[in-house]
């Protein structure tokens, strides 16, 4: 049966939730002739990366699709693309904060998502749920895990769809000064990119 | 001797961390002839106004300063306003999650601040610290304390400064979307509001 | 026949369109057994709420809804409040740059808008148009007229339903890294705020 | 003599002014031993490369510095990278109006500024100036200007410094509910960034 992987990440600094993790923990199993396999990564600069990298190898999925929380970001937001820079302004959950470093050391510059990052956006918008393109990642862990798994797909050669969307604080998390979702309105973004993912493997 | 009451919050939701406690717990206990009195305050609709109103009433103060995170915000905000309005996307760590209610039910529409705003931000600018006047402090536990301070003092009939500062992430809170401050930038902010709070009693 | 009153803003500064004149011309004469008035106001401090007084004085509105610009922000923002504080970074169209002024020197602190404004939002996201509730109109033209419309109506003791509607920028107005609205959505979030605001009155 | 190319952009769309010709005008003809050439360019995906280049062609400069508005952003912001993507939401001068399109077809997913970017925002920030590190340049004729200068200077082998800087609005442009800056600090903004690239050149 083909898969899609699936990746949301672990909790980070004060915040002891991350949306992500019930997000892709609730994700059907099964999804439209595709089995969805789900991994929660930690969000470590080393370690997460390394642990997507081995799913990658060992399940050969038809797409990979990762989720992380983006904090203080108004809606979904869908990754255009991913940088070869690592440029921390605090520590990963291994105490690692890199500067101006490169995710792999003679990588390309940048990666872009080969995700339908516009389909995704309509098909969110589709269904209500407030949704937009991001045309950064950030430097943080999450641009890190995008840019190592495009980077692996892509000395493979393999044409495997890969990307990444991020996700609003939940309004039950406690940041009353910042834009938040509320957790169904997550829960039905997670379906709806994984369904939009599905209709465009099936139709290449 | 004269007094300033300061106050900050406990930790919130999931940030098991509120910046303005070390904030505020690390104010000199006496500046320019004024004893700094400080208090950590719970996040509470109930429990804030009322521990801030006794203390208030107890150490009859010559200035009152309230400070508290607001998380995705950019730089320091001086809070210009509080609304007669407890409207929470969130429980308080009570648990109340007021919609659309009055802070006091027939208070007037909204109290200005009675701090020196312009006067507080033209000083941490000028101490390198990014700040601007914020013409809402939202309708969580933040403004409702701001509102009920100046609510009772105006019952009072005294003249004593009272306000609302708000204070952004720190970077060590692993919110690595969102605009943050270091720790010492947030220390020094916190003794730029008070030296200019007590030259503006002093010249009063 | 009963009337409602919608104003929007001549253009202001260097933008020589304003979202606003369009999309209230072309709101239909006449809704749902109203007739629907439409007034142009200039961006002006002492003007627009002349004008628009006057037109409040001769028409005596069931309603009074209000539209403005407010570049940068993000969706359609329905004001909660308005405050009594004209302070302004630029000049308006009259060269007036008032700073920290009161709109009307013996005025209570704020109003909160008469409308139905949860209502109003939700209408706009049933309609698949990103909305939110604002807790600042600002300090500038916009916040002026809305103070100044709400204080006459309540001088005048008649309860008219009056309020305030910010749209975001326009795809076509040329500010790509600002947020922006196509000029189909602004028109259809004009059409849905007075289908909204006439159903609230049939309700009464 | 060795020179400097700094390029602004003409106004766009709605705004008849553009922050960057008056600023790049004022700036220095000579600083530090390095002649400063001034170039303002439409805002034009395809004209704005071709103008700059023959610029570089002719000049043979020993940096490029190019700058930018971004209205709705707050402070100044340098930018670390420029993608290979043109995805506009509006027309540009010309009326083009690409939609994910590559800047060149077989060009690299992205370049990194060749700037020190973190020096030159630290220099703002001492200078008062708020300024950051910014991820995205967007994706409308700011971020394809950058990406062709980058991709000519790799072309050439010559190793040019090269970068782009966004200023956002000036508080005279009229966008009252948007983040802007006073005309002085951005003419001091061009200096300061001028002055760091001519020291950077110097040391290396």
């Amino acid at each position: 049966m083909r898969t899609i992987l699936v990746t949301g990440f672990e909790s980070f600094g004060k915040d002891s939730v991350n949306p992500t993790v019930k997000m892709v923990e609730e994700l059907p199993d099964e999804y439209a002739g595709y089995s969805i396999r789900k991994l929660i990564l930690p969000v470590s600069f080393e370690r997460a990366p390394e642990e997507a990298m081995d799913a990658l190898r060992g399940l050969k999925p038809s797409a990979v699709v990762s989720f992380g929380l983006a904090g203080g970001r108004k809606g979904i937001t869908v990754e255009r693309i991913a940088v070869n820079c690592k440029d921390a302004r605090m520590a990963d959950n291994d105490g690692a904060e890199p500067e101006d470093e490169p995710v792999r050391a003679d990588g390309p510059a940048a990666y872009f998502s080969t995700l339908p990052i516009k389909k995704i956006v309509a098909a969110l918008e589709e269904e209500r749920l407030e949704a937009s393109v991001s045309n950064s990642a950030g430097t943080f862990v999450c641009n890190c895990l995008m840019y190592s798994l495009l980077d692996s797909i892509a000395a493979e050669g393999r044409p495997v769809p890969c990307g990444f969307v991020h996700v609003p604080y939940l309004d039950s998390m406690g940041h009353p000064e910042a834009p938040s979702m509320d957790e169904e309105s997550v829960r039905r973004a997670g379906e709806t990119v994984i369904r939009t993912v599905a209709q465009y493997l099936s139709e290449r």
